[in-house]
């Protein structure tokens, strides 16, 4: 369909994307084109540089370049929170609060029997092994799903008799959302969750 | 705000391609990041491929690998016939209907003064040169928009005393579509341009 080679080959790669069709796919290597070369060659280190820097961090399994992580090897964070997460996106969306000063463990994912994936393929062995006597609270921070929630249960059952509290994210209406609006899963979490005023 | 340098830049340079906002970037990026290395290698030499391998063939000015590219070297396509058209793309969108068997030029861009583009900045000087005796139709076919009618306009005055003659793609109501969604300006020009049956 098109008249050169490196033009199809560059769609196909960017339609393998997530959420990128054959369209975009299309318009991206149409902008590619047009780019100057200095600026693709610095796109395409991006990506290979990515691949060769990162590495999980051995002790809570993020991202990171190095290891431990920054976050794991800052002595300012607070050593006795752990804040457990599914996947790394988690870790940068509790940052963005500025609310948490604790560390975090990353799963990896979440239960899902159906897609195959059970407790061993999660880091969950590793998070039993770094709990020590320093750490009072583990934080339960798993998506309001239904993977999510399974694996909520699952941790709480195999953590609380370590002895340490053990809390999850309430549930609620989103700041900022109508009532008339809230799915009635969630309202009737925010009403069982009444608090005092 | 991510815990890695390498991961932010790639993020950057996701969110300068058209179309892409920040957290599909940050969506890529993860994607990347789970990838196999050899697969984002692939994606990176594909972008610098095109760069490397793509120029413009000095005659129709499409993008090609080879020089003279594909269309213009193919001895079986229409000499008589060129079609003129705004960009790359649309040479690919012609070439999909398998409706047109003759040659392209491509003019880089359509007349806006506005953008300061004036007939300078098109490949019109490149048309001019390359029509010889055996052409016998000129298709203008520039997008429906207010810069795409100023170009028809502009090169059928310089065209038409060359001789030859000079068509334009049909306006009219798209195959599929509802007379009742269908603009006002787009109705009139089906009215006016109305075929017997």
């Amino acid at each position: 369909m098109y008249t050169a080679e490196s033009i199809e080959q560059l769609v196909e790669e960017f339609s393998s994307l997530p959420g990128i069709g054959r369209k975009s796919a299309h318009r991206l290597a149409m902008h590619i084109l047009k780019l100057p070369k200095p600026d693709v060659v610095k796109i395409a280190e991006a990506l290979v540089n990515v691949k060769e820097r990162i590495n999980y961090c051995n002790i809570c399994w993020n991202f990171t370049e190095e290891n431990p992580c920054r976050i794991c090897s800052n002595h300012n964070r607070n050593r006795s929170l752990i804040c457990v997460v599914e996947d790394p996106n988690d870790v940068i969306a509790i940052e963005k609060t500025h609310e948490y000063k604790g560390l975090y463990h990353v799963l990896g994912d979440a239960l899902s029997p159906l897609d195959g994936i059970g407790p061993e393929d999660l880091k969950i062995k590793e998070l039993l092994h770094r709990i020590e006597g320093s750490v009072q609270e583990i934080i339960l921070a798993m998506n309001a799903s239904i993977e999510g929630e399974a694996t909520t249960i699952y941790l709480s059952r195999l953590l609380k008799p370590l002895g340490m509290k053990i809390t999850r994210l309430a549930r609620g209406i989103p700041v900022g959302s109508d009532l008339e609006f809230t799915d009635e899963a969630t309202l009737a979490r925010a009403l069982q969750s009444r608090t005092e005023v």
